[in-house]
Protein backbone atom coordinates (compact mmCIF):
# COMPACT_ATOMS: atom_id res chain seq x y z
CA UNK A 1 0.00 0.00 0.00
CA UNK A 2 1.38 3.26 -0.96
CA UNK A 3 0.44 6.05 1.38
CA UNK A 4 0.55 9.52 1.39
CA UNK A 5 1.21 11.41 4.77
CA UNK A 6 0.30 15.19 5.15
CA UNK A 7 2.14 16.71 7.44
CA UNK A 8 5.26 14.85 8.52
CA UNK A 9 5.45 15.65 12.83
CA UNK A 10 4.82 14.12 15.51
CA UNK A 11 1.67 12.85 14.46
CA UNK A 12 2.37 11.58 10.84
CA UNK A 13 5.55 11.22 11.65
CA UNK A 14 4.73 7.95 14.25
CA UNK A 15 2.08 7.11 12.03
CA UNK A 16 4.74 6.31 9.26
CA UNK A 17 7.21 4.94 11.35
CA UNK A 18 4.28 1.99 12.87
CA UNK A 19 2.76 1.77 9.23
CA UNK A 20 6.18 0.76 7.60
CA UNK A 21 7.18 -1.26 10.63
CA UNK A 22 3.86 -3.43 10.72
CA UNK A 23 4.24 -3.64 7.23
CA UNK A 24 0.72 -1.75 5.84
CA UNK A 25 2.72 0.21 4.05
CA UNK A 26 5.06 -0.53 1.40
CA UNK A 27 5.94 3.41 0.52
CA UNK A 28 5.71 6.66 2.44
CA UNK A 29 5.27 9.55 0.85
CA UNK A 30 5.69 12.91 3.22
CA UNK A 31 4.44 16.01 2.59
CA UNK A 32 4.93 19.19 4.77
CA UNK A 33 4.62 22.84 4.06
CA UNK A 34 8.06 23.19 6.21
CA UNK A 35 10.96 21.93 4.56
CA UNK A 36 13.13 21.86 7.47
CA UNK A 37 10.11 19.09 8.94
CA UNK A 38 10.38 17.19 5.55
CA UNK A 39 14.17 16.99 5.46
CA UNK A 40 14.12 15.41 8.89
CA UNK A 41 11.97 13.12 8.05
CA UNK A 42 13.67 11.84 5.44
CA UNK A 43 16.88 11.92 7.29
CA UNK A 44 15.61 10.22 10.07
CA UNK A 45 13.53 7.27 7.62
CA UNK A 46 10.86 8.35 8.41
CA UNK A 47 9.42 8.81 4.99
CA UNK A 48 10.58 7.18 1.59
CA UNK A 49 10.29 10.44 -0.08
CA UNK A 50 9.17 14.27 0.18
CA UNK A 51 6.70 15.16 -2.05
CA UNK A 52 4.29 18.34 -3.25
CA UNK A 53 0.57 17.79 -2.24
CA UNK A 54 0.10 18.13 -5.96
CA UNK A 55 2.40 15.62 -7.11
CA UNK A 56 0.85 12.47 -4.52
CA UNK A 57 -2.45 12.16 -6.25
CA UNK A 58 -0.99 9.20 -9.03
CA UNK A 59 1.56 7.25 -6.23
CA UNK A 60 -1.19 7.05 -3.36
CA UNK A 61 -3.44 5.01 -2.89
CA UNK A 62 -4.41 6.05 0.81
CA UNK A 63 -3.66 9.78 1.79
CA UNK A 64 -3.66 10.67 5.58
CA UNK A 65 -3.84 14.61 7.15
CA UNK A 66 -1.79 14.69 10.39
CA UNK A 67 -1.85 18.84 9.83
CA UNK A 68 -3.59 21.43 12.31
CA UNK A 69 -7.09 21.26 12.34
CA UNK A 70 -7.76 24.30 10.34
CA UNK A 71 -5.66 23.19 8.00
CA UNK A 72 -7.50 19.67 7.81
CA UNK A 73 -10.87 21.33 7.08
CA UNK A 74 -9.61 23.47 4.16
CA UNK A 75 -7.41 20.98 2.68
CA UNK A 76 -9.67 17.82 3.06
CA UNK A 77 -12.19 19.57 -0.17
CA UNK A 78 -9.39 20.30 -2.56
CA UNK A 79 -8.06 16.89 -1.59
CA UNK A 80 -11.22 14.59 -2.49
CA UNK A 81 -11.35 16.58 -5.81
CA UNK A 82 -8.16 15.49 -6.80
CA UNK A 83 -7.88 11.78 -5.91
CA UNK A 84 -8.86 9.33 -8.08
CA UNK A 85 -12.13 6.17 -7.18
CA UNK A 86 -9.43 3.99 -5.37
CA UNK A 87 -7.84 6.81 -3.17
CA UNK A 88 -9.24 6.51 0.77
CA UNK A 89 -8.59 9.70 2.84
CA UNK A 90 -8.83 9.89 6.22
CA UNK A 91 -8.02 12.55 8.87
CA UNK A 92 -6.83 12.15 12.37
CA UNK A 93 -7.65 15.67 13.80
CA UNK A 94 -9.28 16.43 17.13
CA UNK A 95 -12.04 18.11 16.58
CA UNK A 96 -14.63 16.29 14.11
CA UNK A 97 -17.62 18.87 13.52
CA UNK A 98 -16.31 21.17 11.28
CA UNK A 99 -14.13 18.58 9.25
CA UNK A 100 -17.06 16.59 8.43
CA UNK A 101 -18.92 19.65 7.77
CA UNK A 102 -16.79 20.98 5.33
CA UNK A 103 -16.80 18.24 3.31
CA UNK A 104 -20.49 16.37 3.89
CA UNK A 105 -22.13 17.11 0.27
CA UNK A 106 -18.54 16.45 -1.76
CA UNK A 107 -19.11 14.13 -4.32
CA UNK A 108 -16.05 11.97 -2.95
CA UNK A 109 -17.41 12.18 0.48
CA UNK A 110 -17.57 7.94 1.09
CA UNK A 111 -13.58 7.62 0.26
CA UNK A 112 -13.10 9.99 3.26
CA UNK A 113 -13.12 8.58 6.59
CA UNK A 114 -13.14 10.87 9.98
CA UNK A 115 -11.13 9.42 12.67
CA UNK A 116 -8.97 10.81 15.81
CA UNK A 117 -6.76 8.64 17.43
CA UNK A 118 -6.36 9.40 21.09
CA UNK A 119 -2.74 9.92 21.52
CA UNK A 120 -0.25 11.97 21.70
CA UNK A 121 3.02 13.56 23.46
CA UNK A 122 3.23 17.33 24.62
CA UNK A 123 6.57 16.73 21.73
CA UNK A 124 6.51 17.91 18.21
CA UNK A 125 8.09 17.69 15.03
CA UNK A 126 9.09 14.47 13.25
CA UNK A 127 12.19 14.00 16.12
CA UNK A 128 9.77 13.10 18.33
CA UNK A 129 7.97 10.42 16.42
CA UNK A 130 8.34 6.98 18.05
CA UNK A 131 6.68 4.04 16.21
CA UNK A 132 4.60 2.77 19.23
CA UNK A 133 2.48 6.08 19.82
CA UNK A 134 -0.41 4.60 18.98
CA UNK A 135 -0.92 1.00 20.14
CA UNK A 136 -3.16 0.06 22.88
CA UNK A 137 -5.19 3.75 22.45
CA UNK A 138 -8.59 4.27 21.66
CA UNK A 139 -9.31 6.11 18.13
CA UNK A 140 -12.60 7.61 17.42
CA UNK A 141 -14.05 6.98 13.54
CA UNK A 142 -16.98 9.76 13.17
CA UNK A 143 -20.06 9.28 10.66
CA UNK A 144 -18.83 5.68 9.33
CA UNK A 145 -21.78 5.19 7.73
CA UNK A 146 -20.92 8.12 5.49
CA UNK A 147 -18.06 6.33 3.97
CA UNK A 148 -17.99 3.89 1.22
CA UNK A 149 -17.60 0.22 2.98
CA UNK A 150 -13.95 -0.28 1.43
CA UNK A 151 -12.27 3.13 3.29
CA UNK A 152 -13.97 2.23 6.41
CA UNK A 153 -12.49 -1.30 6.22
CA UNK A 154 -9.09 -0.28 5.80
CA UNK A 155 -8.99 2.63 7.44
CA UNK A 156 -10.02 0.14 10.33
CA UNK A 157 -7.74 -2.43 9.43
CA UNK A 158 -5.22 0.47 9.84
CA UNK A 159 -5.87 1.28 12.91
CA UNK A 160 -6.41 -2.71 14.10
CA UNK A 161 -2.93 -3.46 12.73
CA UNK A 162 -1.72 -0.47 15.19
CA UNK A 163 -3.37 -2.64 17.59
CA UNK A 164 -5.83 0.45 18.26
CA UNK A 165 -9.35 -0.22 19.61
CA UNK A 166 -11.82 1.28 17.31
CA UNK A 167 -15.02 3.42 18.93
CA UNK A 168 -17.75 4.87 16.60
CA UNK A 169 -19.94 7.92 17.36
CA UNK A 170 -21.02 10.88 16.02
CA UNK A 171 -19.25 14.31 15.19
CA UNK A 172 -21.00 16.16 18.01
CA UNK A 173 -20.96 13.96 20.82
CA UNK A 174 -17.10 13.00 19.90
CA UNK A 175 -16.43 17.29 20.34
CA UNK A 176 -18.39 17.28 23.20
CA UNK A 177 -16.23 14.39 25.01
CA UNK A 178 -13.26 15.47 24.00
CA UNK A 179 -13.46 18.93 24.78
CA UNK A 180 -13.63 17.71 28.69
CA UNK A 181 -11.44 14.55 28.26
CA UNK A 182 -8.30 16.41 26.46
CA UNK A 183 -9.02 20.41 25.29
CA UNK A 184 -10.03 21.08 29.31
CA UNK A 185 -6.87 19.34 30.41
CA UNK A 186 -4.79 21.36 27.75
CA UNK A 187 -6.62 24.85 28.81
CA UNK A 188 -5.66 23.98 32.20
CA UNK A 189 -2.33 23.16 32.01
CA UNK A 190 -1.06 26.32 30.10
CA UNK A 191 -3.31 28.53 32.84
CA UNK A 192 -1.77 26.39 35.76
CA UNK A 193 2.19 26.99 34.08
CA UNK A 194 1.27 31.03 33.15
CA UNK A 195 -0.14 31.10 36.77
CA UNK A 196 3.25 30.22 38.31
CA UNK A 197 5.50 31.66 35.52
CA UNK A 198 3.67 34.87 36.30
CA UNK A 199 4.58 34.66 39.88
CA UNK A 200 8.46 33.65 39.11
CA UNK A 201 8.96 37.78 38.69
CA UNK A 202 8.42 38.50 42.46
CA UNK A 203 9.54 34.90 43.78
CA UNK A 204 12.64 33.91 41.32
CA UNK A 205 13.37 31.16 43.12
CA UNK A 206 9.50 29.51 42.58
CA UNK A 207 10.39 26.50 40.26
CA UNK A 208 13.19 25.02 42.34
CA UNK A 209 10.39 23.06 44.78
CA UNK A 210 8.28 22.27 41.44
CA UNK A 211 8.71 18.56 41.73
CA UNK A 212 6.61 15.68 39.78
CA UNK A 213 2.99 16.81 41.00
CA UNK A 214 3.52 20.41 38.91
CA UNK A 215 5.43 18.86 36.30
CA UNK A 216 2.29 15.97 35.52
CA UNK A 217 -0.16 18.47 35.85
CA UNK A 218 1.99 21.45 33.61
CA UNK A 219 3.36 18.43 31.18
CA UNK A 220 0.59 19.78 28.30
CA UNK A 221 1.31 23.24 28.81
CA UNK A 222 4.22 22.24 26.88
CA UNK A 223 2.30 21.24 23.54
CA UNK A 224 2.30 23.37 20.40
CA UNK A 225 0.32 26.48 20.31
CA UNK A 226 0.04 26.31 16.44
CA UNK A 227 -1.85 23.23 16.71
CA UNK A 228 -4.17 24.13 19.47
CA UNK A 229 -4.96 27.53 18.96
CA UNK A 230 -7.15 26.10 15.79
CA UNK A 231 -8.42 22.81 17.77
CA UNK A 232 -10.07 25.62 20.56
CA UNK A 233 -11.28 27.99 17.94
CA UNK A 234 -13.17 24.72 16.20
CA UNK A 235 -14.26 23.52 19.25
CA UNK A 236 -15.40 26.89 20.63
CA UNK A 237 -18.93 26.18 22.14
CA UNK A 238 -18.13 23.02 23.94
CA UNK A 239 -14.53 24.18 25.22
CA UNK A 240 -16.32 27.21 26.61
CA UNK A 241 -19.04 25.41 28.42
CA UNK A 242 -16.56 22.85 30.05
CA UNK A 243 -14.00 25.60 31.00
CA UNK A 244 -17.11 27.66 32.45
CA UNK A 245 -17.92 23.95 34.53
CA UNK A 246 -14.34 23.94 35.55
CA UNK A 247 -14.07 27.80 36.64
CA UNK A 248 -17.03 27.10 38.69
CA UNK A 249 -15.95 23.87 40.46
CA UNK A 250 -12.62 25.72 41.47
CA UNK A 251 -14.72 28.43 42.78
CA UNK A 252 -16.65 26.44 44.78
CA UNK A 253 -13.30 24.96 46.43
CA UNK A 254 -11.82 28.85 46.73
CA UNK A 255 -15.00 29.32 48.57
CA UNK A 256 -14.86 26.01 50.82
CA UNK A 257 -11.29 26.86 51.39
CA UNK A 258 -12.02 30.71 52.44
CA UNK A 259 -15.01 28.87 54.76
CA UNK A 260 -12.73 26.86 56.78
CA UNK A 261 -15.41 24.82 55.54
CA UNK A 262 -13.06 21.21 56.12
CA UNK A 263 -16.17 19.26 55.81
CA UNK A 264 -17.07 20.50 51.97
CA UNK A 265 -13.23 20.36 51.31
CA UNK A 266 -12.98 17.05 52.39
CA UNK A 267 -16.14 15.86 50.34
CA UNK A 268 -14.89 17.91 46.68
CA UNK A 269 -11.90 15.61 47.11
CA UNK A 270 -13.27 12.33 48.29
CA UNK A 271 -15.53 12.92 45.18
CA UNK A 272 -12.62 13.67 42.94
CA UNK A 273 -11.37 10.30 43.95
CA UNK A 274 -13.69 8.35 42.11
CA UNK A 275 -11.79 9.34 38.90
CA UNK A 276 -9.22 6.27 40.55
CA UNK A 277 -12.32 3.84 38.97
CA UNK A 278 -12.05 5.62 35.95
CA UNK A 279 -8.53 5.59 34.73
CA UNK A 280 -6.32 2.34 34.59
CA UNK A 281 -3.06 3.12 35.82
CA UNK B 1 21.03 4.19 63.90
CA UNK B 2 17.81 3.67 65.47
CA UNK B 3 15.32 5.12 63.50
CA UNK B 4 11.11 5.34 65.06
CA UNK B 5 8.77 6.54 61.97
CA UNK B 6 5.40 7.72 62.99
CA UNK B 7 3.50 7.33 60.03
CA UNK B 8 4.09 4.12 57.79
CA UNK B 9 2.03 4.97 54.96
CA UNK B 10 3.80 6.10 51.06
CA UNK B 11 6.24 8.57 52.63
CA UNK B 12 7.37 7.07 56.11
CA UNK B 13 7.26 3.50 54.34
CA UNK B 14 9.36 5.04 51.44
CA UNK B 15 11.91 6.26 53.57
CA UNK B 16 11.96 3.50 55.61
CA UNK B 17 12.82 1.04 53.02
CA UNK B 18 15.82 3.66 51.89
CA UNK B 19 17.00 4.11 55.18
CA UNK B 20 17.44 0.53 56.29
CA UNK B 21 19.05 -0.19 52.63
CA UNK B 22 21.58 2.76 52.87
CA UNK B 23 22.61 1.55 56.36
CA UNK B 24 21.42 4.87 57.62
CA UNK B 25 19.16 3.12 59.91
CA UNK B 26 20.31 -0.17 62.02
CA UNK B 27 16.45 -0.53 63.23
CA UNK B 28 13.10 1.01 62.16
CA UNK B 29 10.54 0.97 64.74
CA UNK B 30 6.88 1.77 62.93
CA UNK B 31 4.15 3.73 64.98
CA UNK B 32 1.12 4.14 63.29
CA UNK B 33 -2.92 5.15 64.69
CA UNK B 34 -3.77 2.55 62.04
CA UNK B 35 -3.14 -0.83 63.18
CA UNK B 36 -3.42 -2.37 59.88
CA UNK B 37 -1.13 -0.04 58.13
CA UNK B 38 1.44 -1.15 60.71
CA UNK B 39 0.68 -4.99 60.39
CA UNK B 40 1.02 -4.49 56.67
CA UNK B 41 4.70 -2.33 57.00
CA UNK B 42 5.87 -4.93 59.32
CA UNK B 43 4.83 -8.27 56.94
CA UNK B 44 6.19 -6.09 53.58
CA UNK B 45 9.50 -5.93 56.00
CA UNK B 46 9.33 -1.94 55.93
CA UNK B 47 9.57 -1.69 59.34
CA UNK B 48 11.50 -3.97 62.11
CA UNK B 49 8.84 -3.29 64.94
CA UNK B 50 5.61 -1.61 65.68
CA UNK B 51 5.76 0.47 68.76
CA UNK B 52 3.24 2.67 70.56
CA UNK B 53 4.59 6.00 70.64
CA UNK B 54 4.81 6.69 74.42
CA UNK B 55 7.19 3.35 73.87
CA UNK B 56 9.74 4.59 71.47
CA UNK B 57 11.36 7.43 73.82
CA UNK B 58 13.96 4.70 74.85
CA UNK B 59 15.21 2.82 71.92
CA UNK B 60 15.38 6.09 68.93
CA UNK B 61 18.27 7.92 68.26
CA UNK B 62 16.02 9.49 65.46
CA UNK B 63 12.08 10.56 65.08
CA UNK B 64 11.07 11.38 61.69
CA UNK B 65 7.30 12.29 61.62
CA UNK B 66 5.24 11.27 57.64
CA UNK B 67 1.84 11.55 59.38
CA UNK B 68 -0.68 14.11 58.24
CA UNK B 69 0.42 18.21 58.56
CA UNK B 70 -2.20 18.69 61.68
CA UNK B 71 -1.18 15.28 63.20
CA UNK B 72 2.56 16.93 63.27
CA UNK B 73 1.28 19.96 64.50
CA UNK B 74 -0.43 18.33 67.64
CA UNK B 75 1.96 15.79 68.56
CA UNK B 76 5.73 17.63 67.81
CA UNK B 77 5.20 19.81 70.83
CA UNK B 78 4.33 16.40 72.97
CA UNK B 79 7.69 14.33 70.99
CA UNK B 80 9.49 16.83 72.20
CA UNK B 81 8.28 16.70 75.63
CA UNK B 82 9.06 12.93 76.10
CA UNK B 83 12.55 12.91 73.87
CA UNK B 84 16.08 12.68 75.84
CA UNK B 85 18.69 15.06 74.80
CA UNK B 86 20.43 13.63 72.09
CA UNK B 87 17.42 12.31 70.19
CA UNK B 88 17.07 14.46 67.06
CA UNK B 89 13.12 15.07 65.61
CA UNK B 90 12.50 16.02 62.40
CA UNK B 91 9.12 15.98 59.65
CA UNK B 92 8.19 15.26 56.70
CA UNK B 93 5.36 17.81 56.11
CA UNK B 94 4.08 19.72 53.08
CA UNK B 95 3.65 22.77 55.10
CA UNK B 96 6.08 24.41 57.59
CA UNK B 97 4.64 27.93 58.68
CA UNK B 98 2.46 26.08 60.99
CA UNK B 99 4.46 23.18 62.65
CA UNK B 100 7.30 25.56 63.48
CA UNK B 101 4.92 28.05 64.96
CA UNK B 102 3.79 24.94 67.14
CA UNK B 103 7.68 24.71 68.49
CA UNK B 104 9.08 27.90 68.43
CA UNK B 105 9.65 28.33 71.79
CA UNK B 106 10.04 24.67 72.66
CA UNK B 107 12.87 24.34 75.25
CA UNK B 108 13.89 21.67 72.91
CA UNK B 109 13.28 23.46 69.84
CA UNK B 110 16.61 22.37 68.84
CA UNK B 111 16.75 18.97 68.62
CA UNK B 112 14.25 19.59 65.72
CA UNK B 113 14.67 19.86 61.95
CA UNK B 114 12.17 20.97 59.65
CA UNK B 115 12.04 19.73 56.75
CA UNK B 116 9.73 18.95 53.32
CA UNK B 117 11.09 16.12 50.49
CA UNK B 118 9.61 16.86 47.55
CA UNK B 119 8.61 13.81 46.48
CA UNK B 120 5.83 11.57 46.50
CA UNK B 121 3.09 9.89 44.46
CA UNK B 122 -0.85 9.52 44.31
CA UNK B 123 -0.94 6.24 45.93
CA UNK B 124 -1.50 5.64 49.84
CA UNK B 125 -0.18 3.40 52.65
CA UNK B 126 2.56 1.15 53.16
CA UNK B 127 2.15 -1.21 50.38
CA UNK B 128 2.44 2.31 47.71
CA UNK B 129 5.93 2.26 49.68
CA UNK B 130 8.83 2.56 47.08
CA UNK B 131 12.75 2.68 48.17
CA UNK B 132 13.34 4.87 45.76
CA UNK B 133 10.76 7.81 45.60
CA UNK B 134 13.33 10.64 47.01
CA UNK B 135 16.46 9.74 45.13
CA UNK B 136 17.59 13.33 43.20
CA UNK B 137 14.51 15.39 44.32
CA UNK B 138 14.95 18.58 46.82
CA UNK B 139 14.15 18.45 50.29
CA UNK B 140 13.49 22.01 51.54
CA UNK B 141 15.07 23.13 55.45
CA UNK B 142 13.54 25.24 57.12
CA UNK B 143 14.98 27.64 59.99
CA UNK B 144 18.08 25.84 59.78
CA UNK B 145 19.85 28.02 62.40
CA UNK B 146 17.16 26.95 65.03
CA UNK B 147 18.10 23.56 65.39
CA UNK B 148 21.45 22.49 66.70
CA UNK B 149 24.16 21.94 64.77
CA UNK B 150 24.30 18.23 65.51
CA UNK B 151 20.67 18.03 64.55
CA UNK B 152 20.95 19.93 61.09
CA UNK B 153 23.98 17.90 60.09
CA UNK B 154 22.89 14.50 61.09
CA UNK B 155 19.21 14.91 59.23
CA UNK B 156 21.00 16.55 56.43
CA UNK B 157 23.30 13.28 56.07
CA UNK B 158 20.47 11.76 55.96
CA UNK B 159 18.99 13.46 52.88
CA UNK B 160 21.99 13.32 51.64
CA UNK B 161 22.65 9.74 51.71
CA UNK B 162 19.34 9.52 50.14
CA UNK B 163 20.98 11.04 47.46
CA UNK B 164 18.48 14.36 47.30
CA UNK B 165 19.03 18.04 47.46
CA UNK B 166 19.08 19.99 50.05
CA UNK B 167 17.51 23.55 49.95
CA UNK B 168 17.27 25.95 52.98
CA UNK B 169 14.36 29.16 53.07
CA UNK B 170 12.31 30.02 55.42
CA UNK B 171 8.88 29.05 56.42
CA UNK B 172 6.83 31.85 54.97
CA UNK B 173 8.93 30.98 51.16
CA UNK B 174 8.32 27.52 51.89
CA UNK B 175 4.68 27.89 52.29
CA UNK B 176 4.42 30.43 49.51
CA UNK B 177 6.14 28.67 46.94
CA UNK B 178 4.90 25.46 47.42
CA UNK B 179 1.29 26.59 47.04
CA UNK B 180 1.86 27.53 43.84
CA UNK B 181 4.03 24.52 42.26
CA UNK B 182 2.52 21.90 44.70
CA UNK B 183 -1.08 22.91 46.66
CA UNK B 184 -2.25 24.59 43.37
CA UNK B 185 -1.89 21.15 41.07
CA UNK B 186 -3.72 19.11 43.27
CA UNK B 187 -6.79 21.02 44.05
CA UNK B 188 -6.75 22.13 39.94
CA UNK B 189 -6.41 18.09 39.40
CA UNK B 190 -9.15 17.33 41.91
CA UNK B 191 -11.30 19.83 40.22
CA UNK B 192 -10.75 18.85 36.79
CA UNK B 193 -11.65 15.21 37.82
CA UNK B 194 -14.76 16.60 39.58
CA UNK B 195 -15.71 18.33 36.36
CA UNK B 196 -15.49 15.72 34.09
CA UNK B 197 -17.28 12.92 36.67
CA UNK B 198 -20.20 15.40 36.81
CA UNK B 199 -20.24 15.43 33.06
CA UNK B 200 -20.66 11.52 33.36
CA UNK B 201 -24.04 11.70 34.43
CA UNK B 202 -25.44 12.92 31.52
CA UNK B 203 -22.72 11.42 29.21
CA UNK B 204 -22.02 7.93 30.33
CA UNK B 205 -19.30 7.04 28.05
CA UNK B 206 -17.19 10.51 28.59
CA UNK B 207 -14.17 8.48 29.77
CA UNK B 208 -13.85 6.54 27.15
CA UNK B 209 -11.77 8.82 25.50
CA UNK B 210 -9.54 9.57 28.06
CA UNK B 211 -6.48 9.54 26.88
CA UNK B 212 -2.26 10.06 28.52
CA UNK B 213 -3.27 14.08 28.93
CA UNK B 214 -6.14 13.35 31.07
CA UNK B 215 -4.23 10.51 33.12
CA UNK B 216 -1.56 13.28 33.48
CA UNK B 217 -3.86 16.37 34.65
CA UNK B 218 -5.91 14.51 36.82
CA UNK B 219 -2.98 11.81 38.59
CA UNK B 220 -3.16 14.26 41.86
CA UNK B 221 -6.79 13.73 41.82
CA UNK B 222 -6.07 10.34 43.44
CA UNK B 223 -4.15 11.61 46.47
CA UNK B 224 -5.44 10.94 49.60
CA UNK B 225 -8.20 13.74 50.71
CA UNK B 226 -7.43 13.05 54.73
CA UNK B 227 -3.77 13.84 54.11
CA UNK B 228 -4.64 17.17 51.78
CA UNK B 229 -7.63 18.06 53.93
CA UNK B 230 -5.32 19.57 56.43
CA UNK B 231 -2.80 20.61 54.59
CA UNK B 232 -5.07 23.10 52.81
CA UNK B 233 -6.11 24.37 55.78
CA UNK B 234 -2.95 25.00 56.94
CA UNK B 235 -1.51 26.73 54.09
CA UNK B 236 -5.02 28.83 53.47
CA UNK B 237 -3.94 32.57 52.74
CA UNK B 238 -1.29 31.27 50.18
CA UNK B 239 -3.98 28.63 48.45
CA UNK B 240 -6.55 30.98 48.19
CA UNK B 241 -4.25 33.68 46.62
CA UNK B 242 -2.38 31.65 44.14
CA UNK B 243 -6.13 30.25 43.44
CA UNK B 244 -7.34 33.32 42.23
CA UNK B 245 -4.54 33.45 40.31
CA UNK B 246 -5.29 30.62 38.62
CA UNK B 247 -9.23 31.18 38.45
CA UNK B 248 -8.29 34.58 37.10
CA UNK B 249 -6.16 33.06 34.06
CA UNK B 250 -8.13 30.61 32.81
CA UNK B 251 -11.63 33.05 32.93
CA UNK B 252 -8.72 35.25 30.57
CA UNK B 253 -8.83 31.89 28.40
CA UNK B 254 -12.49 32.14 29.05
CA UNK B 255 -13.03 35.47 27.10
CA UNK B 256 -10.27 34.99 24.69
CA UNK B 257 -12.21 32.19 23.17
CA UNK B 258 -15.29 33.70 23.73
CA UNK B 259 -14.05 36.39 22.22
CA UNK B 260 -12.92 34.65 19.00
CA UNK B 261 -9.51 36.12 19.67
CA UNK B 262 -6.93 33.85 18.12
CA UNK B 263 -4.19 36.44 18.34
CA UNK B 264 -4.61 36.43 21.93
CA UNK B 265 -5.47 32.57 22.40
CA UNK B 266 -1.65 32.13 20.40
CA UNK B 267 0.35 34.90 22.97
CA UNK B 268 -1.26 33.05 26.04
CA UNK B 269 -0.12 29.60 25.19
CA UNK B 270 3.31 30.83 23.76
CA UNK B 271 3.82 32.14 27.26
CA UNK B 272 2.71 29.10 28.88
CA UNK B 273 4.86 27.47 26.67
CA UNK B 274 8.34 28.84 28.74
CA UNK B 275 7.44 26.44 31.23
CA UNK B 276 9.37 23.84 28.92
CA UNK B 277 12.26 25.71 29.83
CA UNK B 278 11.64 25.91 33.85
CA UNK B 279 10.99 21.81 33.85
CA UNK B 280 13.61 19.26 33.02
CA UNK B 281 12.62 16.39 30.42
Amino acid sequence: MRVAIIGTGLIGGSLALALKQNGFASRIIGVDHNQDNLQKALSLGIIDEGSLLEDIYDHSDVVLLSIPVNAIERLLPQILDQISENTIVADLGSTKERICKSVEKHPKRGNYVAAHPIAGTENTGPEAAIPHLYENKQVIICEATESIPEALKLITAMFNQLKMNVIEMTPSQHDLHIAYVSHLSHISSFSLAQTVLNKESTEPEIFKMAGGGFSSTTRLAKSSPEMWNPIITQNKENILIALQEHIENLQGFWKAIDDDDSAQILQLMQKANKVKDKLKG
